[in-house]
């Protein structure tokens, strides 16, 4: 086969390497192997499609265990790959339990206290706190794949919801309205991650880009923290609003209902929870020191209340709590009516960031259900709680089962223990709910951020102060913004090489960079490191004619041999469009009118695929593509010689 | 200098050439040649924004003619930069001057005409349409870089201001409101356009591809010529509204105001105004037959509107025009009121779209101020006209005097012709109309977009029934989003594809593409297409973990030698964030677990700075990273054969 087409030769052609013959071009080059550009297998658009879907959505195969098997297997396979309990569940033994008991026991300590804070900050009664962690993990022991994932109520998911639901219903004045809103909220929180998961667009989720959560967990830390002063002081008129402003102007405008006793309290308690939650940080055997710190203190502060309640007065305490299970919730859901909207809004929100912690399509659906579930009974939104899951992990769980003897625990606590909270203070509450969201402020990672990319550090930096002076789910819009722009940015602006030939190599390597690499004489080598598209079209044609200008200019001054030929790097040119197209011709034109020759190396597979669908691969002849910089600077060089 | 540190070196490693002895690395392989990889030169963060901001908003480095240039010359060029007349206007002679006036005058035959159906079509008095084609031009003389650009009313900015205005303010009704929103949307637009030509953010138009406005175009042709069944059918009460819908309906549903003689006239002028249009387009030396089509159906009209006036009635006539230049109008800008923000809407989209024939900051300096100065001179919105360009170009303007000729043109005809319009029935400007904007439909360009790129098709597809349907600045909005929705779509899902060795050469490509390609034992060579970002890090995380699972299943399967070693090719990651770091590290520990080795081949300078900073280079070790994917196999492999 010889080199008289000027098309790309589709992946039939066997013997890509030609040696040419004077007979073929015309003139007389020295015969040199070259290696023709093949154009990857010809598929049809249905085809393409097919490929591009399942790349999209299925990019892990999730069938791949079914391949080869029996229907029965495949029955299996699948029953496993929803139930994951069926695969730990047969294999499960005295040994494991015991692990799991000792775990689930120790998170449970946490969770109750933590599932009455969190209710709090969502403007909730508090026993919905012990509902949620009650049924959710449950479901998720069933459904969940998670070894260590602790479920239950979360402080973002709470302050999001309190704070967004609150802007539309008052809590206090309209109490069972604003429950069935966060029943509501909650449901289409579960069906939308549900929902993701089952269209498997979990990748959505991957849009909030760690440098933005590091602000936004930082931020909302911040302000969880602030709403706190308002029982931490013993403010009675707090301001309802999220903002640092508004709220730090609240807390000084009502000095004068601070209360000294609650203050003494709760700054004792705080400190008592920060130094456990310190020794376990320098020491993660000592796990257990903060993981029990708070029930201790629920416990200690609600006997002190008790014991002192005759002489000290104005600390406020929880107060009467039902008892009994989950009773059913189905029939709160709001589901027509001028409230929806902020309802559906609240749900995403919150279903939104829920989800960061999760992994992978088949967990947002357990999620999801489990949230659906939690809906019917009176539960809010859940998901898998960070510190929690990490004492879980220091806790030795094993499997799910540590969820189970956890609810199993809080099941105890609904049917016997809810007396004994009446007298626990408010003020012990704000406390844990500092301590908690106090490790979600990462500065560590923020200072990374800073020293090894600035443009990620900007998507921190937006998101923490969006959220701080502007509003929660607006900081986060922000930070998304930031991180999108910052790959446009990316695409707007690529960089462009000049490549240099490494000595006795065939490697071309950017010529600042490596100062072994030297310039190749008559050669203007171009590597362009971006997609070529519309955003980036102009810029690149004005870029690379610049370079070329300023190669001349170099030539003239230096009396180097005279440019003739500019060779564009194309292997990180990873995709092209019909403005991209437009430009390589264009490029070759303005090139061609200053007579010097455009040539490509070593086009990816869609874009060599392109310019032969656009027929410009004839405009560039056979010899105008080459595989590899190395061969098509040698080839020119020869057609040089051969023709001088 | 050895390998014994584990950081790469910054760019002062000089003998990067490297042969490895016995005593560095404790075992004994076999001496061999490698390549370290190299930091780019070392730039402080200022040094790096200033590089970064220079490529942002200088990439054609505007001020290189002025380099050693004294302050004289420096000053003369700063002159011819902001007034490129200094720089044609002293080789100005008489044979170009010849050559410029029979294109003005050619160019000025239709401008008249379309200038005032165009103001027509935005809802303004025809006579504005000719004072922006008076003043403009003249502006536009100076200041403007382009030969054969001629300025004027065009017929898409002309729909969006009439669509957009009137969705505010009635014409009718409130004339004299319409008209001063007019002007101050013309300010704004021009405000705008000169800000983003100062401010270097021209790229900004770079987000209309190309297939957006092939679809934009059509729409905006389709709704425009739909407009004017109005006056080709003589309808007196027709819809303001601008969907295809509405139109439609608005048409059939005044069959009882179509009037016969208005429909005669119109089709016949129509009939022949496409006619020579297309004898044109058949032979561009003919330009001269479409371009004297218009006036000449004016003429035509008019004449025999005149002569027949005692016998037919109810064709609509254009009727009396005030004599004389366009009088100042700076006293009727609105620049507060409640109309203030539709006019400042209307001003900056109806901007965007006048820039989009546009070349360059500076191109869009000269189209700002010309539009500024147009505000104070009763013009709307004027740009550079596709059609009359071409015109231009095809009838041989060599200069901008062109465009003086034309406003002379019209000067002329500002002062002493504007009686003989009197009797110029409507419908001709209609069937104008028309016939200028049918040549927007490019449904050729369609055609190839669905060829090659069928994400491009869908911009278009979506532009144009976005324009079609909903309204124009939507359609243009979801188009502007659809192909932001591909950039982000090919960052999301990068292609990764296994490399094999093309025997007898250095190269490594893609399998599946080159049939020489063969697989090298014991390694798997995967090239990633694409920066490695957290919108995309998850998924290349599971895809690569695919590949690697695969690999090993093929290897069992075809009973090939286990896999050792897996090079990642990072040719094509053009950058990578915190996020894909983390991916990065995450990979290399799952491999580990695996009993694989990771191995990085050819990580481009910035990549290298950031594995660099974030301290992962050291857990690769001296043998993690090289320079090409040849030298990695090489070495690796004769690491193995010293230590077995």
């Amino acid at each position: 086969m010889g080199v008289n087409s000027n098309r790309v030769e589709h992946v039939s052609c066997l013997e890509t390497t030609v040696t040419i013959s004077s007979a073929e071009v015309g003139v007389m080059p020295p015969p040199m192997q070259i290696h023709k550009v093949c154009l990857p297998p010809k598929l049809t658009t249905l085809q393409k499609l097919k490929h591009r879907l399942t790349e999209i959505f299925f990019p892990d195969d999730p069938l791949y265990r079914c391949k080869n098997q029996t229907w029965f297997n495949k029955l299996i396979i699948c029953l496993q790959f929803f139930f994951p309990i069926f695969q730990w569940g047969s294999e499960y033994n005295v040994s494991l339990l015991k692990s799991d008991v000792i775990a689930g026991l120790t998170i449970a300590s946490l969770a109750i206290p933590q599932g009455i804070s969190y209710a709090k900050l969502a403007n909730l009664p508090p026993i919905v706190g012990l509902y949620s962690s009650f049924v959710p993990p449950l479901i998720y022991s069933i459904l969940g794949s998670s070894r260590h994932l602790a479920v239950g109520p979360v402080s973002i998911a709470s302050l999001v919801m309190g704070s967004m639901l609150s802007e539309a219903v008052s809590p206090t004045e309209d109490q069972i309205l604003y429950l069935r809103l966060a029943f509501t909220a909650t449901f289409f929180a579960g069906l939308f991650q549900a929902s993701l998961g089952l269209l498997r667009l979990g990748f959505i989720i991957d849009f909030l880009s760690k440098a933005t959560l590091v602000g936004f967990m930082a931020g909302a830390a911040v302000i969880v923290s602030l709403q706190q002063l308002k029982g931490l002081l013993g403010i009675a008129h707090f301001t309802s609003k999220m903002q640092i402003i508004p709220v730090v102007s609240s807390v000084i405008s009502t000095k004068d209902e601070w209360s000294w006793q609650t203050i003494v309290m709760g700054f004792g308690f705080l400190f008592f929870l920060l130094t456990a939650r310190h020794i376990s940080n320098r020491n993660p055997k000592l796990f257990w020191v903060s993981a029990a710190a708070p029930l201790t203190s629920v416990i200690l502060s609600t006997l002190i209340v008790f014991l002192l309640k005759s002489k000290i007065h104005g600390i406020p305490i929880i107060g009467h709590l039902p008892k009994g299970l989950n009773p059913p919730s189905l029939n709160m859901l709001y589901l027509s009516g001028p409230h929806l909207a902020v309802a559906i809004k609240t749900g995403i929100v919150t279903g939104i960031l829920s989800l960061t912690v999760m992994d992978g399509n088949k967990e947002m659906m357990a999620i999801g259900v489990m949230n659906i579930a939690g809906t019917c009974s009176s539960c809010y939104v859940t998901t898998g709680s960070f510190s929690r899951s990490a004492v879980s992990y220091n806790a030795g769980a094993q499997t799910a089962v540590s969820n189970i003897v956890m609810a199993s625990a809080v099941l105890v606590t609904l049917l016997f223990l809810m007396p004994l909270f009446y007298y626990t203070p408010n003020v012990i509450l704000a406390a844990i709910i500092i301590t908690a969201v106090i490790g979600l402020i990462d500065y560590q990672a923020a200072l990374k951020l800073w020293k090894v990319d600035k443009l990620d550090f900007m998507a921190c930096f937006c998101s923490f102060f969006g959220v701080l002076f502007i509003s929660v789910p607006l900081g986060l819009a922000i930070a998304v913004a930031v991180s999108v722009f910052k790959i446009l940015l990316h695409v707007t602006r690529p960089n462009t090489l000049i490549l240099g030939n490494i000595r006795g190599t065939q490697i071309y390597q950017n010529l600042s960079r490596y100062r072994e690499a030297s310039r190749i004489p008559s050669f203007l080598i171009l590597a362009v490191e971006s997609p070529i598209y519309f955003a980036n079209s102009t810029y690149l044609q004005e870029r690379i004619l610049r370079w070329v200008r300023e190669e001349e200019e170099w030539v003239k001054e230096n009396n180097g041999s005279a440019l003739k030929c500019v060779i564009l790097d194309m292997t990180a040119v990873t995709a092209i469009d019909t403005s991209g197209i437009d430009t390589l011709c264009e490029i070759k034109k303005m090139l061609e009118k200053r007579s010097l020759k455009l040539v490509l190396a070593n086009p990816v597979g869609s874009v060599t695929e392109k310019l032969d669908q656009s027929e410009i691969t004839e405009s560039f002849g056979p010899y105008g593509i080459y595989l590899s910089v190395g061969e098509a600077v040698a080839h020119t060089s020869s057609l040089w010689k051969a023709q001088p």
